[in-house]
């Protein structure tokens, strides 16, 4: 039984996994927490795609790189130097060789797609971790454009990628990263 | 001690509030655990504006929804016609007559802010249903832009409110809104 206070403490950014695969079930039984997570008019737009297979997870992170670096090249977005040399590093895998990829994704028309997901992968991250899972929300894999893989995970045009989160059991715990007080910009205890 | 299985059950959009203040100190200690809340590249671009007072929040409803309906008859955007109705009742209050309102915001530069904004939210959420209070995210409450009302909040033209979050303590608890399994796309097990 794991309070809220632990998993505050537990829940991190994992990129060190065992060599361990994760049951389905678990997948499952995460899942199926994420779906109590909010969504705007209780819309529920996330849709799940499932990889466990490491040379697919593997495949996807090459293709994600590819479109990266190419949409930098063709300046359509702008990637910082260290990016760039880590996504040219034919050895990088964006997975982090994670036994296991979620992607939320969702209809391209949903206008709160980004938030709804969030709240979903938020779900996850903290699911994941009151079972001694590790998470991690890799932006740099979102990027899956080859029809070919796209039809492998189900996701047709009109589906956005949001979150590829990857999951499995941590081999290393990294020490929290930083973080600031919050900035609270204003406190309003009367109207003026 | 609250289990994350508990706070499961016990995360619920709530609308319906006890007539009893938030003491700033608690509001505080809420924010600070948000800051545990991953964010892309470790960046922490939430800022907040929290507000204690209640004519204060009925006004900032009130700037609210006329914003949203000038937007509507100006084709901007499209309302369902059941939220025209709601906004135009001059007794809705689209903050539910909460004690407080914490507004999230952030650099409108930040590519991320939607998805940082958000995770920290659902923090926010599960944090205080530890505590046994109630919020509820109220997207009809973000559209702020007399400059006055900004500036008491502390945003300038750089800020953008992605979330505004009523909390309170709950007078009654809804029913669980009803929710579909998890949709599961693929489950791709072997790379083809």
């Amino acid at each position: 039984m794991t309070t809220f206070s632990e998993l505050l403490q537990k829940r991190r950014a994992i990129r060190d996994f065992e060599d361990k695969e994760v049951p389905l079930k678990v997948v499952e039984e995460i899942l199926q927490e994420s779906t109590l997570a909010p969504s705007a008019s209780n819309n529920q737009p996330c849709r799940f795609a499932v990889v466990q297979c490491r040379k697919a997870i593997s495949n996807l992170s090459n293709e994600s790189k590819a479109n990266l670096l190419r949409d930098h090249k063709d300046g359509k977005i702008s990637l910082k130097t260290e990016y760039v040399s880590l996504l040219q590093d034919e050895n990088f895998n964006v997975f982090y060789n994670a036994p296991c990829l979620i992607y939320i994704a969702g209809a391209k028309s949903v206008g709160s797609l980004d938030v709804d997901v969030a709240l979903a992968a938020g779900y996850i991250m903290f699911s994941a971790a009151a079972r001694g899972m590790g998470t991690c929300w890799v932006a740099l894999g979102a990027n899956i454009r080859d029809p070919r893989l796209r039809a492998e995970l189900g996701l047709d045009d009109n589906y956005r990628i949001v979150a590829p989160i990857i999951l499995g059991y941590p081999r290393t715990i990294p020490a929290p990263p930083e973080r600031h007080a919050p900035e609270i910009l204003r406190v309003i205890t009367e109207a003026r």
